[in-house]
């Protein structure tokens, strides 16, 4: 019998791109859609790319209704709402794999510094910062998993090996990170708007994202030290992908097949994590609509800087992909399981 | 044991496409790439999407060694080299799918009207044009199938229901498409640079296009006699998709939803085929990535002008995707395995 | 000393679009600016585009105060705002180009069967249709111009020189439109957003469009009867630009140079209409920020068959800069001063 | 009577938007374009957004012809061809701005260490690095003026005021560049191709981009010593832009305010430099088609990392728009004549 899978805020970006794969997937089945907007709504009439796939109602939310229907929740709702949410099903016995910032803190005070009042900081320690690659054996028994931002995602994923071996300065780190515009999701906003964000880049929120101590808490952790970082991400105009520009300082002078190999040990077994052979870099076309993270590597062997690339699809790796590995891990499922959609690319 | 296939000219968009299929295909092993340029290069490296799921190397042609490792074959070539190729396999038992315009037509004058002298003219009798929606039976036994063109793919889906019940006038007909880029191609030309396209739209071969001659023969097969049709593609800045405006006119003054019901009833069974109900319109988005052809109606009931629009991945139901489906058909396949990819939308 | 132009509604695409032509207007200073929603801020505070060039800042509408600083008004606000806003301009004796729909129809009926009440129907005997090709006279001294929609703008340059001649069938004649995104404004609204947009086209409003019944009134007082036509819209993702495939049965069967002849005679006085040579044809790519309409002509000789393809920029010659080519006719400059810009390409 | 001007290598994109300004220049005269592709060929023929403007032929290089119908001279070939061609016009008296690498340099071990051998490199003594917000005194009297590349421009202009007053560590200065296709130029390679870098971005030739020397020379020369500098350029899908994120740390804690303060009076007098306000970021697509570099800047007063983002249009201020304004100071003319189109935008 196959798994019974809710969507909480059914009708985002990350939503639609949920469906996309749990559609595929083998071993559940989407019983329960919500939304405030659509409520009533078909979910094909708000996505007619699922038409022939699902016909399912967006409903309003009732956790009672939604705990009845299915066997495991996807949180795809604003943050604020998620810690209202989450601690609901969580008390109905559900696992959650939430998409808000809500459960991704170790430290309720790091969050209210940077979001808002924490109020259901007593379940952080019952979650799970969902980023596989890193913790996929605590996962495995999580309640709840606080799925990662994008563009943590991204950022974690370059950085790890190599803070982890204490091959990089963790002084005067920088993460310069370029979004396509669905990771602003759908909200009906003028920055947004085609013609606001058509042929322009820019920079926005320097210093200040609030992507930025998901990264520093998890770089922290592994460094066993406070790890500050500059952190400025930029929007250009595409549909999907963020490609992370890491530029590092190695402690010691390896050489580029060094850093290469230390890269390709690290992440020998993982499932979604790809690595360029020395004089390649990646594009986040290459991995459009997949769960892969493509990483590209370039020493300065004079000096040991060192520029690290990554590209992910912001609402696959970055985002539901991510979900759905994490649901997998949490459900015994094989790993790539829903997941082994090639990129599109061109 | 799976069927052994080949794809000779792999390098192109609708090679890389058909790879990405045909690498989720639980029946088919892709066992012979061949390229001219690429010959010596693993497949991976020449669309690094392709990372972790084939490492195949490009080879040059030779039919005898080709014929050695495959049981089916792909040819996306060009067409003069597929009429020269094609025969070839077909001589050694093998069975194709042609991606070119070579084996389209039922007269060879037609094609040498529009094209070149066709070489293998003796074999236009044994091939079938391979749009499934209407030559099904004949494709399942053919030797070789003619792919049809992406244009006509289009056109075709959303004219057949109504010039088989006689239900349009056949005067008249216009076919207005907008194309994305890829459907020109991966050859290197000033005029499929990015500058040259991007932010602009224009009309091209207006009554001179390539893909008149074959719409125009299928729709005169169903008519019974000859149907001509004015037909102008424009090339909109977007990767993949071709939007197809059809004007016409009702023969008697059906409503709406007589016409909605035609083209329900006829491709009721069809897997590919979707109807928006009425007030709905397609967009090319909503079916990229996918074999789907949708198709949105309207109909002045007051004098029977019809405005029907079809939307269809040009890559995909316009080529790769079909040519797939035709596969399945041609082995015995369920017809949409391998091509069960939903939509990537946004 | 120079004429002091306000801008009622400043702070949309045409708003913005108006001041880059004002400012570089060497007769005009522009001295007020109204916003509701941005009163108060400077100019270039809402759009950066501007800053060096003006200071002005924002206000709430005030009859009374623009009129005293003004001598002549754009009125670039929503249609019903326009009705209420321009006849007090009118009546304190300003003239007026108004961008909305509202001072475009001879017939109040005809527009009120499309829009809603007409509130000043009085003053439509008043208002000029602002399509110089077409009225240059009347507009010389008229005191309100209704200035004429984008698509509009397109189809009537391409159309009104055979009509004129009788040399097109007025029975059939199909309008079909590709527009950018920049034509639904600046409205913060889902489908406007760039994800929703981006990578993909489809039609809307078939046979509704409310540009329809504007077409048809001026194909018709030149026809000297009733001239209805088939018009679909697309959305494509771009910025800027319409390009509009006219679909024409000619009366005899002339040859293309003939038709050719006939376009560059009846337009070898106007400034902003540039005729293509055989065998090229426009791309709104070569007109984007300029006031031209490119035309490109095919003619099937043998049937009379004939498509004439027109591009302009939606936000110049499809409203802003045809605005201010009205403005020079009624205030006696020269029609091109201040839109002698060339086109940006690529 | 007006300068007579030649462009060699007109059929690139630095030569269409060469002729852009041009054409709207009242003091020149463009009487010579030469191309080896195109000779014999109308320049509106290529390039039909020139329609009504220039009817000029493309001709074969002729040195002595070219200098005959011209008094100044651009040279839009690529490096090599103009260490050939310049020296001639030199020669012959002429003045001349070059596009390309060939005379920015003026230690010619720096340009083959590069590019390739100096065959001209007795005249880099002579010849002055355009940048005008630098070198402007020297260039009024210059013979030869090697135009900067489009990513040195941006970088320059922000770093020079904080690298002249020593307010800025010179260790450690990273430039991360997002670029525009059309930085690329107009060649026909399968890099370029709309399906390749359209939803994709990619970082290319890390540590290895020929504009990294450019920047180090002339940031080595204000500083007096060597500055190496970390530089890596990105390929994102628009026309125009570029965008350039530069990673510093203050040598003293100086507030935000003090470092705005010191770029506003810096380019107070600059026609071209504008400064943001404390709180806002530029974007590429507010300087789009003018020659414009807009700056914004953020630091992090706790511990002086200071981010400052500057804005050009790489075939403007990046290129054709500077080589203007270098032959305004060159001949003495208003330095800003020609260049006052406004920004199109959106």
């Amino acid at each position: 019998m196959k798994t019974r899978v809710g969507i909480i805020g059914a009708t985002g970006y990350t939503g639609v791109e949920l469906l996309r794969l749990l559609l595929r997937h083998p071993e559940v089945e989407v019983t329960a859609l919500t939304s405030q907007k659509y409520a009533g709504v078909p979910i094909d009439q708000v996505f007619p790319s699922l038409m022939n796939h699902l016909q399912v109602k967006c409903e309003e939310l009732s956790v009672d209704q939604i705990s009845k229907k299915t066997d495991f929740v996807f949180t795809a709702v604003p943050h604020k709402t998620a810690m209202e949410t989450v601690p609901l099903f969580y008390k109905g016995g559900k696992r959650v794999v939430d998409l808000s910032a809500d459960f991704r803190f170790k430290d309720a005070m790091v969050y209210e510094r940077w979001y808002q009042k924490h109020t259901s900081a007593d379940l952080l320690p019952e979650s799970v910062y969902g980023l596989p690659e890193l913790h996929r054996e605590k996962i495995r028994g999580a309640k709840i998993v606080g799925n990662p931002g994008c563009y943590p995602t991204g950022a974690l994923i370059g950085l790890i090996p190599l803070v982890q071996r204490e091959m990089i300065s963790l002084e005067g780190i920088i993460i310069d990170s370029k979004s396509g515009v669905s990771g602003a999701g759908r909200d009906v906003v003028l920055g947004s708007l085609f013609c606001e964000v058509n042929e322009g880049v820019k920079a926005y929120k320097i210093f200040e994202h609030r992507h930025l101590p998901e990264i520093e808490q998890e770089l922290s952790q592994q460094a066993g030290k406070k790890v500050p970082v500059t952190f400025v991400p930029h929007l250009i105009p595409m549909d999907r992908g963020i490609l992370t520009t890491l530029y590092l300082t190695l402690t010691k002078k390896w050489k580029t097949e060094e850093v290469l190999n230390t890269f390709q040990e690290h992440y020998q077994k993982e499932p979604f994590v790809r690595i360029y052979p020395k004089g390649k870099l990646p594009n986040t076309k290459e991995v459009r609509g997949s769960n892969y993270c493509d990483i590209g590597i370039k020493v300065n062997e004079a000096d040991g800087r060192t520029v690290i690339v990554t590209a992910i699809d912001n609402l696959v790796k970055g985002a539901s992909g991510e979900a759905v590995q994490n649901m997998n891990i949490m459900l015994g499922f094989p790993e790539t399981m829903g997941l082994e959609v090639l990129p599109l690319s061109p």
